[in-house]
């Protein structure tokens, strides 16, 4: 069996955004030699997500404002984890419902991804630093 | 390490649909002689879903009612990813309520779900061809 | 390649509840003397979920308030599901927005969780007995 453990780091200037993780995540397939396995890509934070959609900004407007309805984040008193002094419950839930990870196929030594499939990492509490985990496994 | 990778194809007549998949991952599953492993199960698509649960359809209409509560597919112009000349923004989040993949341990050769674990696709922008993955590895 | 199933039972004396899992998932990670690999832990129910979350009393009521919103049990008669004779239809939705399972890498022998990651269980049709299959997988 061979492996690869890689952790990107990720700093976002504003609360949310979101950021596309494919060329790294393709690079460290690449560099593990795995041929064929699986991949496993994880925020290591319980405020963030890891997901696959589509690249394109309309789309991750809508995102946005779908969330900030489903799980608003103010007012901040509406939530008792906010008691404790955060201001982040909201960003608790929205994790919930865009997912903490995604495994993706390595097929012939590469992300074996749909044509319009990229994996994004979906930020709800930014401004400080973050850690990402890829895994590969297989042979 | 044994591995087997198999693509399914799907083709639903409506716009929105759920499919059993659990005798076709099964199927493969049996074929690929893995014994002890994980099955990855994904649709290659970004407007539909692979999920775990009931085979019941008065739940799949309250899945199709509350998703459509939840993200209206109309009025269309809601979304500015629709902007681009879809319809489809509304399916894309569908989809990251219901998830994009499920993984499921293979024990003894088989598939290990409980007594009412079924994979299903669910699709949410039809009417196209579309494609499952499936990629088994163990030994 | 290296594997271990382990199966833990859950029965949580009221409907809805969130039991803390990692030091269960951690032993049998330790006890599997898999090095490198992954973890798979899902329930094998499909009204409960596994999810990675914060080990916050505060939060867990937020949930639960949250998820009560988005998908009420009652009444019981909105959901078609109900008219089989189930009470619970409620509980297949709210498994879908929290996810039926995580994938942990392991490393050096560890879950290699964030500092805050912990793994919960969360039921949500409980008073009856349930298990959870922990698959780890790798070498």
């Amino acid at each position: 069996m061979r492996y690869k453990t890689e952790y990107l780091t990720m700093e976002l200037p504003a609360r949310r955004g979101f950021v596309n993780l494919t060329p790294e995540v393709e690079r460290i397939v690449r560099e593990s030699g795995v041929r064929e396995g699986l991949v496993l890509v994880n925020p290591m934070h319980i405020t963030a997500s890891v997901f696959i959609n589509d690249d394109e900004a309309g789309l991750h407007a809508d995102f946005e404002r779908w969330l900030e309805r489903l799980a608003p984040q103010a007012p901040v008193d509406q939530y008792r984890h906010n008691d404790t002094g955060e201001d982040n419950a909201d960003a608790h839930l929205k994790r919930q419902v865009m997912g903490r990870e995604v495994v993706v196929a390595v097929t012939a030594g590469r992300l074996d991804l749909g044509r319009w499939e990229r994996i994004f990492y979906g930020e709800f509490d930014g401004r400080r630093r973050k850690r990402v985990l890829v895994k590969v496994i297989g042979e």
